[in-house]
């Protein structure tokens, strides 16, 4: 009877779609590679603790004798795995967001067998198969269905002086070139994540040769251009900052900052006569954000983003998502995720620190601007919402009832043959794409409406993308477990939205023989929008690749499978990404 | 040798000031009176237990084994005392303000047998002799030196649901007067909070005659006059907030909401065209400030003030003090205590909710504006600082070092026959009366420094006072351990301010019979500016009296000595308070 309704729960899971951090558990990464940033005596060393030692066969102390036993090696141990393995989806303390709230008060009245069940097998809800997956082994797995019915522990704070001190001027402003040292079309060049590598690698998009591979911190989540199209900023899930140089004879990193114990969102100011001045990193731990020095990535200030949901409710940990910099004004926006509210930062004085916070709809993650780059729309992913601010008045400008997890990236602009300018967004809980009209001026009746919904391959999307100079919308299905569907993507002709979409097997052009997951993520365009790169992404051991299709022909053009290119996933081609293209 | 350390304490102790907090102290005053505002199931009632309960004699649990013993029953017990006599200045969660840090990692350090000293003999930092005083037997001190050794419990969070929850509306809006229906004259009316009674009384200033006691909140902190001369908004201690119509035939309450555990600040919207539109009350517990429809007490609208302090290292109980209206903006600008920044709430768009969070000094506490209501200048107590606030340019104009702890109340504003418009303040810490150059225009040279130091007669002022129609400065020595200087204020003639202040022995006017302690407080004017009122504030079961003098004079005129007037201490006249005259 049990193993029927095990049988049953896995037949959903492998139908069903996982969430965007389960990314974790299909990659299969290792620990985090590469050595340490801080030292010992820092506050995430003390929070961690000595991970995996056995040290000590002492009782861990439970609040509550209904606790299941554990030794304190064994809590450690525990809290280590649960950091890097389910904090981005159910919280650091454990309150739930794209996950379930995992709090002792829920947790012990499942009890060790019931959870032990989900953790093996997952769930159709997203929960990842950490069992079958081969992540765990089964006294892992026992060892995590004990440790979530315990207190969760509360990591510790990270002040700016924590921040300095892991800073790093590997060259100073001084020593810095004054201009381009190297012959590369820096415009074109491609920042591209090597997950589980722990850097990003350099390419040259002209010549799809590799520049340099740069180490970073773990798991990039996203690479932003300075808006002077000279210096990269990267971000690591452990909130390690890369400041890097593209006109360095060989571009690499000049500066260096930890801001926290896990991240996913950076970005510079852009609004004229602010290029670059003022960098901003988010973190997830602690839940707060940071405004740096431009060039040097030192710490000024401090914003806590602890407080009231959109329903007045007191939040402990409201993670910051995605951040970007307004061109309307000297603002950065800020997704504070649980509490659904965009905190529109005026970065101009830092003493007297202006902020608008604006009350919109809860679990806010990625997003990015209409085709004016007045208004930024953003998916509220588990309320099913897109969220749009009009950046010019700082306010809340509409909320659109989207399909499921929507996750557009930054979104795709484009102009509609019938309903003109409009962003579209797929997503991880359907098959469905919305495109939204943005033309509240020239098309006032489409803007903020679903205009029309395209049917994709299947949930699991991650990306959508298209160019200015491109009739095609491309949407990829990474996260699908059918790999039919993560290996492929669809194309849509923006010219007849009402033709069927175009499958186009990109994992078969990489040509790869091995037997890796080769899922297809995200799609990017060059700078003269005539190619879009896909991720061929395998776990570490096994061979990884970037597919260059011919947007034109649709066809594959040039396969990137150097042995360096381990877990390619995120790609920002320069140019496009300095400009908000997209 | 043991004995003669403590007698040294107790000497120091007597010599020293005590804070203002001790206010507590010093009138002896029982548990919380009247009827609870919430029922038993409130986030309130939960946290504070069954007060003094003894039932069930399973032992505490502590965290630590070095931890002293404590049964359930009387854990529960000390966290009700702590509540409500410690948490002013120790904090809820111990972290220290005015009083030190009390976490178990320093009070375990020092014994329970050191912390029995300090509880019960007081310290000259400030501590008041909870044993010596009469407060607390030998068990209590016993029971409270344990407790702290503890980690301190959490409070519950109170969101706008939990707020809304315990609203009342006794007269609804339409029921309400449409104009004014008694023939008081309501510009000389005082509010006197009379504090152990949870009541305030209403008394004639022009009859002296008592026109209402009305139930309120346990210890009123501030009564505040609503923009349009007709509401009168006070708040407790126990942060329950009472909305009182003047224009009744007897004025009473029409509303009430409590808004937290533990409350200090109260406010009204005082910008053209939002006049009493919005009502804002900030709280000690939860961190964090509620705005409310000004007719109804309504929440719109909650924001938590957990987060950095000015050296970026996060705070967890950010307590709100003073709340004041701008006259230039339509903002409030909040007193974030611990964290030293001083909130500008723009309360136009609660959706789209702008704020600047100026970083200014650490321990915020009381203040008022300039005359041209331009500049808001506030106490950073124990910084020893006074902040000044442009309110026009919603900016940080100067920080000033004064005399030790700064306790302003809002200030007193003259022209100085040398330095011209200038605002001064006496304070808790020493006998200094800072006299600070206000006006940047015509006066540049003196702006926003100390132009001239006065000596009072010594530690322990609360209060300082003036009158634009007065040439009298007036300064209570409330709290100092001297009753001489306890019973009686000073007066210094602001035309020569050279001249040494008379000492006007207060509380001989009242001509009370009993030992009570008769302590002054609080010099108020009428609307005319031409008596000064004074509290003579003795404990519960003492006679208490307020003196009215003769301000051209100097001379006693009146005594109110009606039996109804409980432990009289803040005194709000309608006009003053309505029109930031002081």
């Amino acid at each position: 009877m049990k193993d029927k309704r095990i049988a049953k729960l896995v037949a959903l899971a492998a139908a069903a779609v996982v969430s965007a951090t389960a990314l974790t558990a299909v990659a299969q990464q290792p620990a985090e590679p590469g050595a340490p940033t801080t030292d010992v005596k820092s506050p995430e060393a003390q929070f961690r603790g000595a991970p995996y030692s056995m040290s000590g066969e002492e009782m861990h102390r439970a609040d509550d004798p209904k606790m299941p036993a554990m030794t304190q090696a064994e809590f450690d141990r525990a809290r280590q795995i649960y950091f890097e393995r389910c904090a981005g989806c159910h919280g650091v303390l454990r309150k739930g967001a794209t996950g379930k709230a995992l709090t002792p008060d829920i947790t012990l009245e499942r009890g060790t067998e019931y959870l032990k069940t989900f953790i093996a097998y997952g769930s159709p809800a997203g929960m990842p198969n950490w069992l079958t997956s081969g992540d765990f082994d089964e006294a892992t797995v026992d060892l995590m269905a004990r440790y979530v019915q315990h207190t969760p522990p509360t990591p510790p704070e990270f002040s700016l002086e924590d921040m300095e001190k892991t800073r790093k001027e590997y060259i100073p402003v001084a020593e810095r070139p004054t201009k381009k040292m190297n012959k590369y079309n820096i415009e074109n060049i491609f920042s591209v994540t090597l997950r589980d590598d722990g850097t990003i690698a350099l390419i040259d998009g002209d010549t799809k040769e590799i520049i340099n591979i740069v180490k970073t911190g773990y798991a990039v989540h996203i690479s932003r251009m300075g808006a002077n199209g000279r210096y990269l900023y990267v971000i690591g899930r452990d909130a390690r900052v890369n400041l890097i140089d593209l006109w360095m004879e060989k571009p690499d990193n000049v500066a260096e900052i930890k801001v926290g114990l896990e991240a996913r969102s950076i970005e510079t100011s852009k609004f004229k006569g602010w290029e670059d001045k003022i960098a901003i990193a988010g973190t997830y731990w602690p839940p707060q954000f940071v405004l740096m020095d431009g060039d040097t990535l030192k710490p000024r200030k401090v914003v806590g983003t602890r407080g009231m949901d959109i329903d007045n409710v007191y939040h402990p940990e409201p993670r910051v998502a995605a951040i970007v910099s307004s061109h309307e004004k000297p603002e950065f926006l800020v997704n504070a995720k649980e509490t659904g509210k965009i905190w529109m930062v005026d970065y101009t004085d830092l003493t007297n620190l202006k902020m608008t916070k604006i009350a919109t709809s809860k679990f806010l993650h990625d997003g990015g601007f209409d085709s004016t780059q007045r208004y930024f729309l953003t998916a509220a992913n588990s309320s099913n919402q897109i969220v749009v601010i009009d950046t010019k008045k700082s306010k809340l400008e509409a909320i659109i009832d989207v399909g499921k997890i929507p996750h557009p990236g930054r979104g795709a602009n484009f102009k509609h043959p019938k309903f003109g300018p409009v962003w579209a967004t797929s997503g991880l809980g359907d098959e469905s794409i919305a495109i939204i009209g943005t033309d509240p001026k020239g098309h006032k009746s489409n803007a903020w409406k679903v205009v029309q919904t395209l049917e994709g391959q299947g949930g699991g999307s991650l990306f959508i993308k298209t160019h200015p100079k491109s009739n095609n919308l491309w949407v990829d299905t990474t996260l699908n477990p059918d790999p039919k569907l993560s290996q492929s993507v669809a194309v849509f002709d923006i010219r007849d939205l009402t033709k069927a979409p175009q499958i186009i097997d990109i994992a078969a052009c990489a040509n790869i023989k091995d037997d890796g997951a080769k899922r297809v993520v995200q799609p990017e365009y060059n700078k003269a929008g005539d190619e879009v790169w896909f991720s061929v992404w395998s776990a570490k051991d096994k061979q990884s690749a970037i597919v260059v299709v011919d947007d034109k022909t649709r066809t594959c053009k040039t396969v990137l499978d150097d042995k360096r290119l381990v877990t390619p996933t995120g790609k920002f081609n320069v140019y496009n990404t300095q400009h908000d293209v997209y």
